[in-house]
C-alpha cells in the first residue's frame, strides 16, 4: 500500500449516563482494528480527567485506502451502530504528524 | 520503576512567525527524550491542518518519577528555554488512557 499516512484527532463528547458502555465498545473496537487491520497503525484513546465524558482519539492509518477499508470492517460498523445514540458530539480534526516516537 | 503511567495532552499555540524554528526544536527534543530516557514511553506531536501553529502532543511517561526526571534533562531544558519566546499559549491537560494500541 502506498500513499501518505492519514493522521486524525477525534474529539467526542459522550452521554455521561452511557459512558461505561461506550468505553467498553470503544476499547473492543480499537483492540480489533489494530490487531486485525494491517493499515491501522495506531489508535490511542484518552479521556480528559476532570471531564471524563470528553474523549480524544489519535488515529494513524497507513494511507487513504487503509482508512476507507477500516470504515467497512465489521468491528468498526458494530462500534458505529451501537454507539450512535451515545455520542453527543463528534469532531474529526485532520492533523499533520510532526514527530511521532514511541518505545518499540 | 513503579507507579501509574502519566498521560497528558499538551495544547500549544505557537507564534506563526517562529513556527519553523519551533518545529525543529520540538522534533529534536522528542527524538532525544524517547531515545535517551527509559521512562518516556511515547511522544506524538501533531499540528492541526488548517491552523498549523496549533500543536498537540500526546505524552506518555512510565510514572511520576520518570516525568520529573524528564523535566531536568539537558534536552528538555534546551527545548524549554529556546522555545520560551515562541509559545503564545500552553495548556497541559491531564488525561486517563482508555485504550492505547499500536503496531509493534
Amino acid at each position: 500500500m502506498g500513499g501518505e499516512p492519514i493522521v486524525r484527532m477525534a474529539e467526542l463528547e459522550i452521554d455521561p449516563n452511557q459512558l461505561e458502555t461506550y468505553r467498553a465498545l470503544l476499547a473492543e473496537e480499537i483492540e480489533a482494528s489494530v490487531a486485525l487491520e494491517d493499515g491501522v497503525l495506531s489508535l490511542n484513546a484518552v479521556a480528559i480527567k476532570d471531564r471524563p465524558h470528553h474523549i480524544r482519539i489519535l488515529e494513524v492509518y497507513a494511507n487513504r485506502q487503509a482508512y476507507e477499508a477500516h470504515l467497512q470492517t465489521d468491528h468498526f460498523l458494530k462500534y458505529k451502530n451501537e454507539t450512535a445514540g451515545m455520542v453527543v458530539s463528534l469532531a474529526l480534526i485532520d492533523v499533520e504528524p510532526l514527530m511521532m516516537r514511541g518505545k518499540p
